[in-house]
């Protein structure tokens, strides 16, 4: 069982109706918001259950809930294949990013960017925690999230034919420069260490995001974002 | 005076000149990264002073000094006439953006996207604090950062003949369609509100960042990002 917390995260984790039930602390019941989500939860019939706001800080993982703490019965991880199978899949592969804000940012991009699937290795980086689905503003719920060896990913991506495309300060060619419409694969490194030298040896081509001024790297969510919108502009207006 | 803490951040404050001096925790002395920090230190003649940690523990402001803090004698806003005296202005102006996580972002990729200056208003969204510069990986020292009327800047801009392109998804055109090249202002609301009506009313004209799943705001500093690095490939193959 998954949870969700805040008054915005909840509201649309119930509109997309994948709420099993909410928890509502006594002390913000009379929050025209909270409210709101009492009604919504009244309508499509998900149990309310009101309680003090300890309990609440006690189930916390945010520490952020706003009184306001949902459930969803959502399968955590999802088979790597499962990504594979989507009709022309984007894959983001994703080596040890630590940070679940930087998590969540890339989660509520790829939404944005019609991503069929992230991976992430089952060690070294954060996983699908409250708090990164939280900063996914639920896009950590729309995108399929498989748990395993990026390694096993990047083989079984090649064999079904996808283009594996590192994106790394490494990288000799722009990535406005490289084709990124049709089946394809982006592999981003976390936090500082940027993608492992063994990984990246397995990618068909790595690009570069060029920087003009005096810092080496993007944080992960911005890298990801100026290359997903690269590809949707591609895609659009090809050649 | 600014203050900027951390080994990474402090680090590249020295290599930049731009330390006036230096606070190291007694406890973090033997660290190979803050021996390195204090060598470069010594080189510089910058004045170290080695203390208890719980005295950086009280200076700190991020929660984050890893046992460094260093002092910076930086002009800490700039006139908005001083953005406009670039050769070929990139202004961004920042309509309360409250997260400093996310100013931090925005400057980082300002750095790196060649952003001439970028404007905040006095009320209503985050400064440039010790988190901010953090976050900014250094960018927050780069890149010009005036603080005002934001409406002022907006008749200045358009005054000097700068286009004012808001980003908003109100905007009928797709960024991408947008000539991004020359002279430009980019206006970008902060978390949630977006740009106020009648700032937005002020620009000459309103471009959306297209989105696919049922989120409907990017992070500001994804939005930047985005924009930001169309109008450096714009202006690399133009047309």
């Amino acid at each position: 069982m998954l949870q969700v917390e805040g008054r915005n995260p909840v509201h649309e984790l119930l509109q997309k109706g994948k709420a099993v039930r909410v928890l509502v602390a006594r002390e913000s019941r009379d929050d025209p918001r909270v409210q709101e989500i009492m009604r919504l939860a009244g309508r499509l019939k998900t149990p309310v259950e009101v309680t003090e706001r300890s309990g609440l800080d006690k189930l916390s993982e945010t520490g952020r809930h706003q009184g306001v703490i949902a459930f969803v019965e959502a399968e955590r991880y999802v088979p790597i294949r499962r990504i594979l199978d989507a009709e022309e899949p984007c894959v983001l592969i994703l080596d040890r990013v630590q940070d679940p804000m930087n998590l969540g940012s890339v989660l509520r991009t790829a939404e944005a960017t019609e991503v069929s699937g992230v991976v992430i290795p089952k060690r070294g980086g954060v996983g699908l925690t409250p708090t990164v689905l939280r900063a996914s503003m639920g896009g950590g719920l729309n995108v399929p999230v498989a748990q395993g060896s990026l390694f096993q990913a990047v083989k079984l991506l090649k064999e079904a034919g996808v283009k594996v495309v590192g994106v790394d300060p490494s990288g000799t060619t722009e990535y406005f420069d490289e084709r990124l419409t049709g089946v394809l694969a982006l592999v981003l490194g976390g936090e500082g260490r940027g993608i492992s030298p063994t990984l990246l040896s397995k990618c068909d081509s790595v690009v570069r995001i060029p920087m003009r001024g005096q810092i080496t790297s993007l944080n992960v969510g911005v890298a990801a974002a100026v290359v997903l919108y690269e590809r949707m502009r591609q895609r659009r207006s090809p050649g």
